[in-house]
């Protein structure tokens, strides 16, 4: 089987239309597999009737030709999956379009954002997370889903990394913050955070266990003591319209009751394309 | 078996007194059957021992004559359900009796409000919910679970409908809240919501899912976003005293984790007892 | 095999360390047994590798030599275990250390602060919990664990009980909070509650059920309405750093989905340690 | 509520037709608490629509006269229940009904046995379980569903007892075994077991852990290595007509996946009744 | 989007090819939902790096290339979907193709047989299942999931109808059966069965409940008392190898544990596949 | 802390005892960590109280002074944890004594059988296993859990191996296989087994996956067609009295249901004491 987009013809994609792929890829999970399999399941909690189409603006997605489903990507075993996903992101912003991503474990994050660099090279990027993933190498492994955000800073490929609902800061990974100058918004300073002046082109990583484990409890690492939904949903709103890209990553549905998360997940997903669409 | 009341003998009910009914129907759930099981799980949650029968008042459910529990009704297959409610729930009102029925799923307050809407010419619903229930029909279905406000609104059984929680709201029902005049403070405005009046008599319809997934899982639709639980039991708590029925409906066992969910429902059904017997 | 402590020379502990034990004791569980089983989950979850062992302020428990885990009691069946309990506490405080225990159902305590009353002639519990556990006796049984908090303060154990989280108090809890002169801060009441003036030598009993069931499902009796599990962390983390002694009880394995529990239990051990060492 | 059955008018039963009835007790489980919620589940899966009402001879229970459901007993706390329990078996043995008891744990065989013995002078049981439940006591307990047929054996109940399925025979037990002169067909003989001759009236305590937990996992305690559900089908398929009585016992929905267990006990009843109505 | 066959260009496709292809339909289940989403699950299965992709004979599946993975129909609602899987099947056996089709209920074995009858004129059919599927309606659907085969002799699709493993007739559906001629091997007489004499192309429609429900759990209607996986695993072994097609039905993730049963239907497609292939 | 043995006082161990002891080790593990949370969970369902301490053949393990249990070894990170589990081995085999040890995934064998190749210079292996663990490498790794006996017999370190219940072989195992002169009894082959001559010294490595998963579902790969327990049971009930050591390994509590393959873990090692005991 051939690897990257499994729909070659994306000649006809305008400009300014939010593409939704899916990334199965988690071989670089430190504990547990799982995030792999998320795109089908993100999927089905999106059309399989059990709710409608909708955000909460009353938009319908459904009734909206402004955005397209490309399916999962193909992707090889090992390393070169990583260029895999770069490749095919870029081919993908060069037609003008804006991604969202869904599924992976976090370190589908950097390839992105490789592609990314490329096409917008002012970027800010906000990134939602229990945990900083900063690490600069995690078991021997410098491309672990600990560790995207040390090779995305290093490699300069966004200029302002804003990082929102970390609870899990140890002293290693608090100097690599410090040396990137990441701005910081931990989990105990959300209820009385700072407004955020986000201008120019933003894309939004979400890293399902930014929320509370009661509330997604579908993800690899539990870290009690995070965001609820309704939180997230209302600051996802409140964002200003220039979202150019977004990703969900670390669904885990072993991990996962009755597709609960999946669910959050899927109304995540329709909040963020009603974002890149200004809906 | 004869369809209705198990307990034939209702002659000597009081006024006043608060009747608890299990009402096992779910046919024309258009996803996933369960709440017609819901009853007896509830029941247990109430009595199994695991926790007391106060409310969180101090007041002793336990002590107190003026309520009584007459087990589930017998139901025939299919449509003719809906008329043994309604039948059913009639002569309890004749006797002068408030009803909160446990279990079925959200179609049974049709029926109900029918036999309410003779006893009760003036009557105002709050209905808590994530959906608003306003389709004119599903699935060629104008008594499926998403259709029951619908109905009691055409056939103008209820004076004033407040709708609580709704965060899945498609251009078709909102304009059907529109035709109706439906009253609307949808979940993202929970938290700045203004003050009910709620004057005259009141019905509290209580739709699980109105809580958040993670406080509720035990429903058939997932829709994150919702109340806490604690939310949810204030708001009873502070309603007015003249609350003349209430249902709680959309409760599915099957979702459930270690019946959580009917612990839910069953402290919300001590606490609305509660309101309907004013201590 | 011997019982009480499984390491027997603990001489060489230093004053002010912070002992952690385990207790797995559930025999006087009125309803479902587990809690005996808690103390390896606990572990597992602080050590197993899914998350690191920093506490919120990045103080890392890894690195600090001022406590040290002792394992778990090996306990006698029966009423024995209680002496046992008190035995082995009192040698560990005769050292100056300070203790954290985990696991077992609630009734521990009692005999925890048996040892403790001989240690802190003074001595405040801030006793976190959806239950009083107030009860004279429960089926004939006076060291239930509904009842540790009545045998504590008969035999005026403790000079000051605050209890925080409540949301089941009967009558006949009611009567013997108010003959014990015990503070009461109920659930409904945490979001209004009045600054707490500890003074003293503190002591924490944290039942997990204190947290709403969908934030620590793994517990014995869900009480729906508690608190989450962010209010509780901030909670801890802003207590004065003169915590002299806690335990976490009620944890119940089998109630448990995917761990998350312990996770949560885990957590609250870090931050509670990094009190006792004001870290 | 007054204790007993529920249904008081039992005067029109007609001789040989076989009764089910719910016997909600578990208060003496050692372990684990739970069989008092089996009769509601084991009904539902009985009628809940999965499936049908028949036998495997395709004999229809759902168009047979010759059998009622009496719903469950009202049991009062305690000792007590226990004489409840012998009080209305013995009455509806008066009316010359042969009965099917549903739930409870195992220590229910002991006071229908005591009702059978005043009905049939000569009775043989037919005991199917992993356990032999011949403890003279279990902490300190002589009523402990370890014990029932050391109590059944001492008081001289029955004239014959066969044990099969047994897996866990301990010295103790072999010792009341050999007293009692119990006739053994332990777990590891099934395949070789030779041909039973029963004779004279039989009655069938089933314990659904004799059934591997793979196939029964509800119950309160896995014991690997029991019967498959298909051999205890064609065992009891190929019983003589002559069971005027049966218990199905120690169901626990607690440990069951998706009612799987209830299903099997659903089955099994109507296999059982379908010997008892020689159908 | 367009519905059919996702991969239009199946020009290439050589004779004797076996063709795998994903069923999303469950609209006409009775009673729970989830067979629709049963494809990608089992894809999962078998090619999610939990075991490997040989045969019990060590034929390796992973490097034939004499089969293809079509992906799944994309079917519209209601009952066009019917028309869509019948013509989409006839395209691919006018190639000369054989179909082994996975998922859905068991209602898509009628249209794809409808196919079948056109490319075979002389066809037998086993149908292992622990239900007949032979109702004339159930709830006034004919086209209901448990009807299929009365359709198929109805419409006399095939030549010869065996069932394997029943254990669910009642009067109606042997009466049915008889009327058509079915041949049965009911589920106790399976461990005696005669050998089967199967001459000529053969289809064999593959219901995951003919499995005991200890085997795999995940299906809709938990049937206790059927086959062990290593029973059916050896008879499909042992199947002559004119199997013209297959279909692999009834898989509901929503009651599976941890995807065993979608490993069990992973495993049975590869002894099927490697049948019809002759390996 | 200290690695290796917790208990290092072994001088008082007599010749032929029975010792137990705990691998809590899985980092190579390729798919799903969890076996090395294993040694505690088995340990309970031992020790739990839901069941009690005696063999089949009624042999009291909780009375016999002829084993004893050492805890688990306390294992460095990585490498050299393989190191310390050869060295702690070795030590007890120096003493006389047999190990049984418990936990872990299937890598452990390999540095349990190089401390074994000291001690029992000829030495048969019995392998209970889905899965031949032969390979050469796992993705980069020689020392994956997939690759054990290739070490093993590479290195000579077994005069003989039979590997039983084994059903996913691929042609690279295959060639393994052959090339150490593997004896085999495939899954298929079970039911019409030969005669094993199982002399001299006899070392027992179970893979809890030898079962099918619907009577072990807590293993890392569901691989189904395997053996009852019973099956297993009397196989090993049967074995020759000269065991000198075994290993139950590959438990993965993450998977399981209700602890129930914990308690066929804790089963079988009680009949493999019995075995190294000739009881």
């Amino acid at each position: 089987m051939q690897h990257g987009l499994i729909i070659d013809e994306i000649d006809d994609i305008q400009p300014d239309t939010v593409l939704v792929l899916g990334i199965p890829f988690d071989q670089y999970s430190s504990y547990r597999r799982g995030p792999a399999f998320a795109p089908p399941r993100i999927r089905q909690a999106l059309h399989g009737g059990s709710a409608n189409l909708c955000a909460e603006s009353g938009w319908d997605l459904g009734a909206d030709p402004n955005w397209r489903d490309l399916g999962d990507l193909v992707l090889p075993d090992g390393d070169a999956a990583l260029g895999v996903i770069e490749e095919s992101v870029g081919r993908l912003l060069e037609r003008g379009a804006k991604l969202l991503s869904l599924g992976g474990d976090h370190i589908v994050t950097y390839p992105i954002l490789r592609a990314y660099a490329r096409a917008y090279p002012e970027l800010t990027v906000l990134h939602l997370d229990a945990h900083p993933d900063l690490y600069d190498q995690l078991h021997n492994n410098r491309f672990s889903h600990a560790c995207p955000f040390a090779r995305i800073m290093e490699e300069k490929l966004v200029t302002r990394l804003v990082q929102v609902g970390i609870r899990t800061m140890n002293p290693h990974q608090r100097e690599q913050a410090d040396r990137f100058g990441v701005e910081l918004i931990e989990a105990w300073a959300w209820s009385r955070r700072p407004a955020l002046d986000l201008q120019g082109p933003l894309y939004v990583s979400l890293d399902l266990d930014v929320l509370d484990p009661a509330f997604a409890p579908g993800v690899s690492h539990h870290e009690p003591g995070g965001l609820s939904t309704r939180d997230l949903l209302e600051f996802i709103k409140n964002l200003p319209a220039n979202v150019v890209g977004a990703d969900i990553v670390e669904y885990n549905p072993e991990r996962d009751h009755c597709e609960m998360t999946a669910m959050v997940a899927a109304k995540l997903a329709k909040e963020i394309i009603a974002r890149m669409l200004d809906r």
